[in-house]
């Protein structure tokens, strides 16, 4: 496994490596669900590509950039155990060079969910995961079904850019008890561990609701609410019923949706989400 | 020569070009401005391409589009005696597919200037020459010096997205009169015509001064501003001396800058300018 850091290196060993060539984007501090990204990158590629870059442009000024975890040694025995070819740390003054202006943005699709709840936050995605893309020239990219919007922007941006690239969407993966895998779980006190899995119990519940006949989507968001209420550590962020395609919110009877939520425990703001319908 | 319309048949025919490949990026209606890029582009690459769209997305929306000239069949002729390898002409809807909705923004650089007269033209610059250069992925790009802000703010947007391109920028082409060679200049009718020049001799006014000991920014633009104003048929949009870094208006004496204006010909708008100074 080589590791680089500037991007000029990176391109050197990218020029050898044989096709295709998969990207997994990381944020580091990894866990199953990045390394289910590389198991599947591994599977389908010749080569694999992994970054780890905390990027700071999709934070917001009040969120956790400085206390977002890290351990790159730890991260790079993962990666080497699973067999990724190249990891590229890149330095944030590279990416972020004096006077850096220039954003890629998404607009509607990042307006909502996510993006209202945290303005900015898709601009710096974007932006980074063009830069990456630009640098390593992946033919596949891999990203989790977890941070859902995410990939549904990225899409949008890969169409909308040409840019030739495939984005492949792996499923959430859960620790035991359901709560999906996040690095931001550490921030959880084991009292709000112990209650993390309403998120999944919340979006089950209302899932279940709809396998049994409940399609509506106000109801289907008043469910998952109430259950979410039930726990007293969790406070609702925002719980959605929305059109997978265009993020929009659904009313009436629906046939298929995502269902979504942003949940705070205390200072840890957790999100998870399940698809509804064909 | 060969001549391609979709990405995928650019791709391919990309992918057999020697290095270096010079990109000639244009809107058609080729006059000796872009051929001066061309023959640069020549010069130095064992491949030249050149792309001619006209791309809607950088024109307002009571702005030209519809009236800009077109004559591919002039310009293909053009591009083969020039020694051109491959022209991509790009369809309008696989540039902007349905739904698009991603833009590329160079905010600050993008404010002054043109960008202050003519609100989204940037994006729309910059949007379409991110995706010009994502397809065709040259190694050099030529622009010419007419369009002094458009350079500032291409270069500035490689830059920040780490592009694997050289932006090379060329003098600008003028007419014996001195009249910069633009495709707008069919616009005007013979008494215009005959006014034009007055841009470069406003300009040429103002360097003679400063380099006759006239440096203060505000004096250079009065003498810009009166040599358009005793020409009947002009009026003045702006004049500007400004930093030709950060765009930014300058004050007090000077060392060198950037004097460029926008003058009104009824409904035709010319643009020139001039780098003054070291």
């Amino acid at each position: 496994m080589i590791t680089v850091k500037t991007i000029s290196d990176l391109r050197q060993v990218r020029a050898d490596l044989p096709y295709q060539v998969g990207l997994v984007p990381t944020m580091g501090f990894l866990h199953g669900g990045h390394l289910s990204l590389v198991d599947k990158a591994r599977e389908e590629c010749a080569s694999v590509v992994a970054s780890i870059f905390v990027n700071p442009t999709q934070f917001g000024p009040k969120e956790d950039f400085g206390a977002y975890p890290r351990d790159i040694p730890q991260d790079l025995k993962l990666l080497e155990q699973h067999g990724v070819d190249v990891v590229w740390i890149p330095e944030t003054e590279q990416m972020y060079p004096p006077g850096f202006q220039t954003w890629v943005k998404v607009e509607e699709l990042s307006r909502h969910l996510e993006g209202e709840m945290r303005p900015g936050h898709f601009q710096g995605v974007t932006t980074v995961v063009t830069k990456l893309f630009t640098a390593v020239q992946p033919d596949k990219a891999y990203f989790g079904q977890k941070d859902a919007q995410q990939s549904v922007v990225i899409k949008r941006m890969v169409t909308d850019l040409n840019l030739p690239v495939e984005i492949v969407v792996c499923p959430i993966k859960r620790e035991p008890d359901g709560l999906a895998m996040s690095s931001r779980n550490v921030y959880l006190n084991p009292d709000e561990r112990k209650a993390a899995p309403v998120l999944i119990r919340a979006l089950k519940k209302a899932e279940n609701a709809f396998l049994h006949g409940a399609n509506d989507a106000e109801q289907l968001r008043e469910i998952m609410i109430e259950t979410i209420e039930n726990e007293s550590l969790a406070s609702v962020q925002y719980v959605s019923c929305a059109n997978p395609d265009t993020l929009e919110e659904l009313t009436g009877s629906i046939q298929r949706g995502l269902l979504s939520m942003a949940v705070n425990f205390r200072k840890t703001r957790l999100i998870d989400n399940v698809l509804i319908g064909k």
